[in-house]
């Protein structure tokens, strides 16, 4: 049974998805469609809008055959780890190729920009050490370094798809990974593009429009299964953790902050610092935002603060690979559970279609962010939310 | 200048706390009125209704003269540690007069409640230690023990007031106070009860109603300041905060819950057990109950979890006198000013008018304690809120 594997967020899902899905199995003529899938919270270190399993059903009404979850330890992570946990569950799976969306469009590029890169790994290196030593953020100093090895002549890497769409490049070589990697080109509407134009729309310009309730605007960008979900499900947003989020840097010493995973570089002084006068999460992002610390970074961190991910639990696992010490399905359809069938005798990892509490400790992790996501709910949906994290995943 | 002392929690300050204070001048016909008052946390492992500021308030309107906070650190602990902090305050203040509202009214059954406990002092402790090993409450153990030795003869111990009163004269004796210790007799109302009958309530009674809506019955029972706070303030409630304790039992891991005070003898695991299912505090603390927990025991445990009451912080400052550290003024009259001024060459311990950040470990705690507190309001009220704890005392 051949496979196409497609690595996502779907927050939320929309029509630019779906055309990417169908995009993508029309490339490969892959019998089953396999979405390596972040769960509550995202890469850019976010709460998703809607939860994980909101997200499933929406993916696997939109053509998807089995939903994967990519543990959140490295879903809320920079690219390269983000792509190297997506990657190595791609692998564990035997997925036969892998496509992704990007600016770009076509494949060359990003091979002509691996092959630089292996070329002149110790200059990119040494050219990245060099510029983060003047104090720039991580995605600067790499974006210089790559521009210092001629990196850019073969690729793009101010655009997000594309800078991700490398990372799984990378990922795939480091692993040894034998998925077959494409790319197809983005429709329309950019990354960060703020409105809704048409039926193609970026996802962070329909979070921005539901937020609005300008719900006829992103009615014309989803599907009708994820403009459901919008009206009956909670919506998350980073503001509706704010109280929370001030509560725990106000009450936990400096110490406690800085086991906080991604917490470096006397950062949680600076968290204590300007804390006490935010009234919102934006204003205390400004507040604490310096050169040398992105957005994206600063808002992983406090992910990772709310989700109490600590530095000795999750040190071993961001070592190396294999990434993922397990595959956790969060839902199929027929098809889905006919090629996990077809994988599950030659599979090196365990499948876990149901968590319980002590399996693995990353697997604890992924309730625990879990429970810090429906925290902001009133307690009996968050304790039926709970259920449904412990309970089979969704079949269809 | 001659003062007497209370020891309160004002949770809210009714009609019959300000008999009390009225008594109490009348009894002792000392020139000022001091209290010694609970913070933001009770001694039965509750948030206050109204926050310090409101009782403060509420307390100099009603005839007090000076209030000083019992630190959240003795505040919340049982009858003899909450004894001994606020006695300690009142030593080293040299507060004249110490008088306490009890069921029993009269102080010579107290005297010789002491001189029993003190003669039979190893009967009582040996009983003791034998009932805790039969598994019964702290509570329970201590009343039969002292049942053991016939103190049952002179004093009533089942009564909560007569309870905190003998710790008081415990604690004088131990800290060997040189204060006065008298008692009035409460009016009417019992300590548990439920319903407001007419002008001197319950303060139990007098919340409850409150939370039920049923302004009319407690216009009849508090003053007009408390009645204003209660209509204007923000309220507090366990069932307000249980999402928030939720949250930290469910991503806290057994080893970090064991480090907050009073969490002992694998009372974690209980927590982690039963908090799952749990949709409301009633339900939660009805789980983990058990004969050797009493419920105040276990709302304590509650509240040190919320506020981080770390054990190794905590620690030194529980073992022996002086209990208390500093003396932290919350409001005063003028009247309150010039005693302060008369005692303020012989104090032993600092005198803080205005918090800041690192004090003193205590204090610390006590910014963190209100920063929980707080964190149930809009962040902009708990920001307010914030910088109420670390402005100048209430002057009237």
């Amino acid at each position: 049974m051949h496979a196409c594997g497609l690595i996502v967020e779907y927050n939320p899902l929309h029509n630019g998805h779906v055309y990417h899905i169908q995009q993508a199995q029309k490339l490969t003529g892959c019998d089953a469609m396999i979405a390596i899938m972040s769960g509550n919270f995202t890469q850019r270190g976010e709460p998703a809008i809607l939860d994980k399993f909101s997200r499933t059903q929406a993916a696997l009404a939109a053509g998807i055959d089995l939903v994967v979850e990519l543990p959140f330890l490295y879903a809320v992570q920079h690219a390269d780890l983000f792509a190297a946990g997506a990657v190595s569950i791609l692998q564990a799976l035997q997925v036969d190729q892998l496509v992704f969306g990007s600016e770009e469009g076509s494949i060359e590029p990003f091979q002509q920009a691996l092959a630089v890169q292996e070329e002149h790994q110790a200059a990119h290196a040494h050219e990245l050490k060099m510029q983060l030593e003047l104090g720039l953020s991580f995605p600067e100093a790499n974006r210089k370094a790559y521009e210092a090895i001629g990196l850019e002549s073969s690729l793009d890497l101010t655009s997000p798809n594309n800078i991700l769409g490398f990372a799984y490049l990378k990922a795939v070589g480091k692993l040894g990974a034998s998925v077959h990697v494409d790319t197809i080109k983005r429709v329309q509407a950019g990354y960060h593009e703020q409105s809704i134009s048409g039926p193609i729309a970026s996802a962070t310009s329909i979070r921005s429009a539901w937020q609005d309730k300008k719900k006829q605007e992103v009615k014309k960008a989803v599907p009708d299964v994820t403009l459901a979900s919008l009206e009956t499900e909670n919506l998350h947003s980073w503001e509706a953790y704010f109280p929370l989020l001030r509560y725990l840097i106000l009450t936990r010493s400096a110490e406690m902050l800085r086991n906080i995973q991604g917490m470096e570089e006397g950062l949680e002084y600076r968290f204590k610092k300007y804390i006490a006068q935010s009234t919102s999460f934006q204003q205390f992002l400004s507040l604490i935002k310096t050169k040398r610390y992105t957005w994206t970074r600063l808002q992983r961190v406090c992910v990772h603060l709310l989700c109490n991910t600590q530095k000795p639990t999750v040190g071993p696992f961001l070592q190396g690979a294999p990434y993922t010490p397990y595959i956790r399905v969060l839902g199929m359809t027929k098809k889905g559970q006919a090629f996990l069938a077809s994988r599950k005798k030659q599979l090196e990892v365990p499948l876990y279609t149901q968590l319980k509490d002590g399996m693995h400790p990353i697997a604890d992790l992924e309730l625990q962010a879990s429970d810090a996501y429906y925290s902001i709910l009133a307690p009996k949906t968050a304790a039926d939310a709970r259920r449904q994290e412990i309970s089979p995943p969704i079949f269809t």
